[in-house]
C-alpha cells in the first residue's frame, strides 16, 4: 500500500517480476479489497503468491514512530512483524521512508557491531558500469568510524550484488591530497587507509563521482543527499529540453527501484515514493539477490572480525 | 603570469577587454620579457594599459605562504603590494589559488565584522537567469554564524553584481522543512531566519540547485565544493558525449571568469588555472563592476549594523 501509485504499480511490478525465472513467492500486504480486482486483472499464476490483508496505511506525511506505534494493521506494521517472525526473507516498501528506517531499526535490529545501518545510491557510470555513494541522507552529522563502516557495508554490497571484484573505496572529499578536507574527512582518511577489509583508492572530488575513481564513495548523508538530488535534478534537465542520451537516460534513479536499509539484520528495501511498476520488480529482484548471495551473512562476519571502533 | 596559459591568454583577454567599452586603465603585471612581444603583436592601445615588472613566478604547486614570503617579485606578491598601497583598484590572477587567497587575507585584510572571507561560484539556471553558491571551498567547516554572513555577502553581491532585487537566500539542506538537516544547518535556519539584512526563503534541497527556488544558497565550502565540482563535470559529460544545449553549455564554468574573495577590503578576484581569453576578460569586467557598484563599501555598511555573532 505504500507508494504514490499503490497498489495498482507495485502489482504491476509483480506481474513484470512474475514473468521473470524465479522461484521467489511473493507475500503481498495489502488492502484486499483495494488488491483483489487488480491481482485477477493481472491474471497472475495464483501459486507465486499470496495475499496478506491490511486493514490501514501509513501516509507518506505521517510521523514515523507514532504511525508505527498507532497502525498495527498497516503494512508497514505487518510486513516487518513478518520479517521479525521469520515469515517473509525480506520486505519492500515504497511507503513512508520515516517509517520503514524506523521499523528496519527497532523491529529488526541492527548488527552487531554495527554503529549506524546506512541507504546509498547506485552511481551510473559512462563506461556502462554502476558506482555506489552512500550515506545518501539517514545520517546527517557523521563520526569518522561511521565513515569506515559505511565503506565495508558499501564494499560487500557492491562486490555480492553489483558484482565488482576488490571494489575500490573512495573518501568524498573536496580535493585530492591527503590531509585535505573538512575535519570529519581529515580525521576519516587514515583510518580509511588502514582498514584491511577495505581496498582504498583515497579522496575523490565531485568530478569524480560519476568516474569510476571509486566503485564505493563515502560521505556523511547531509553531502549525499544533496549530491544525489543535484544529479537527480540533473536527469530532469535533461528530460526537459529534451536531450535524447543513453548515458542520461540512466540518471532516471527511479529505474534502481530502492535501497536497501545496510546494517540491519534482515533484508529492507526501500523504494522511493513514486516507484512505478519497473521500480517494483526492480526491487523484488534486488531482495532476491540479497537472499541467493547471502550478503547478510558476509556482513555479520565482517562486523564480527572488524576492530570496533 | 598566474595560469596555465600565461601570459598569453591573459594578454589575449587584455584585447578583448579593450575591444569593450570602459575607460578602466590596466596595470598588466609580469615578465617583460614574455609581455612585450604578446603586446606588441596584439597591438593594444599604449595609452589604456603599463606593464608592471615581475621578475619571479608563483608555481601552481608552490605552498602559499612559504611563496609568497620567498618571492617578493612575483606577480601576486606586485599585485597585492599595489594593492595595499592603493595603486591599483582591484586585483586579478588565475595563479596559485592559496597564494592569493593567503594574499587577500593577511596582505589586504579582512573587513571589520567578517569572520571569514569566502568564494563563491554563479549558478546557471534554465530561465536564464544566475543564481550564486557559497562557500565553495575555502571554508570546509562552517560554523552557524559564518553561513549567515555568507548568506549578506551573496545577497549583497547578488543585487548589486547579479542585478537582482531583494535576492531570495536558501540554506542548502537535505530536506525542505524546518528543523531538517544536520547539526550545522538546523542551528543556521533560525539565525537566517530572523536576520533582517536578508530574505530567507527557507531550505533548499540538491534539486533546487539549478532551480530560482533562491537566488543565494548557502552551505559550508565541504558541500559546495562537492556540489560545483559536480556541476563541471555534467558539463565535460555533455561535452564528451556530444550534446548540443545552449542552456547546459552554460554549465561551462570557465566562461564565468573567477570568483571574488567576498570579505576582503579590497577586490580580489581568483580564476581558474585553465583560465582563457574570454575568462580573462570577463574578471576585468567583473572587478570594474566591484568598482563601479561600490560592492565593498555596501559590504562595509552591512556589517557595521550586522549584530555580531
Amino acid at each position: 500500500m505504500g507508494g504514490d501509485y499503490a497498489p495498482a504499480e507495485a502489482v504491476k511490478g509483480v506481474k513484470l517480476f512474475l514473468s521473470k525465472a524465479s522461484d521467489a513467492h511473493l507475500m503481498l500486504i495489502g488492502d484486499e479489497q483495494a488488491l483483489t480486482p487488480l491481482l485477477t486483472e493481472a491474471a497472475l499464476d495464483q501459486s507465486r503468491y499470496t495475499v496478506v490483508h491490511s486493514s490501514q496505511v501509513i501516509g507518506m506525511n505521517e510521523h514515523p514512530t507514532k504511525a508505527l506505534k498507532e497502525k498495527p494493521h498497516s503494512s508497514i506494521s505487518i510486513g516487518f512483524h513478518l520479517l521479525q517472525n521469520k515469515k517473509i526473507d525480506a520486505f519492500i516498501s515504497a511507503g513512508n521512508t520515516g517509517a520503514m528506517m524506523v521499523g528496519a531499526i527497532y523491529s529488526i535490529k541492527v548488527i552487531e557491531g554495527i554503529q549506524r545501518p546506512t541507504i546509498s545510491t547506485i552511481l551510473p557510470r559512462e563506461d556502462g558500469s554502476t558506482g555506489l555513494l552512500l550515506d545518501v541522507g539517514i545520517n546527517a552529522d557523521c563520526k569518522p568510524e561511521n565513515l569506515v563502516q559505511f565503506a565495508i557495508l558499501g564494499s560487500l554490497y557492491s562486490k555480492y550484488i553489483l558484482g565488482k571484484d576488490k571494489p575500490k573505496v573512495g573518501l568524498l572529499n573536496l580535493g585530492e591530497e591527503e590531509g585535505k578536507g573538512n575535519l570529519l574527512a581529515q580525521a576519516t582518511y587514515p583510518l580509511l587507509k588502514e582498514n584491511s577489509l577495505i581496498n582504498f583508492v583515497g579522496n575523490v572530488e565531485g568530478r569524480d563521482v560519476f568516474k569510476n575513481t571509486a566503485d564505493v564513495i563515502v560521505c556523511e548523508g547531509f553531502t549525499g543527499n544533496v549530491v544525489l538530488k543535484l544529479a537527480e535534478s540533473f536527469h530532469d534537465i535533461a528530460v526537459r529540453r529534451n536531450i535524447k542520451d543513453e548515458y542520461l537516460d540512466r540518471f532516471d534513479f527511479e529505474q534502481y527501484g530502492g535501497t536497501p536499509v545496510l546494517g540491519v539484520s534482515e533484508p529492507v528495501i526501500i523504494g522511493h515514493g513514486i516507484s512505478g511498476e519497473r521500480a517494483f520488480s526492480n526491487m523484488i529482484v534486488l531482495a532476491e539477490q540479497m537472499i541467493q548471495t547471502k550478503l547478510l551473512e558476509k556482513i555479520r562476519e565482517s562486523f564480527v572480525v572488524a576492530p570496533e571502533a
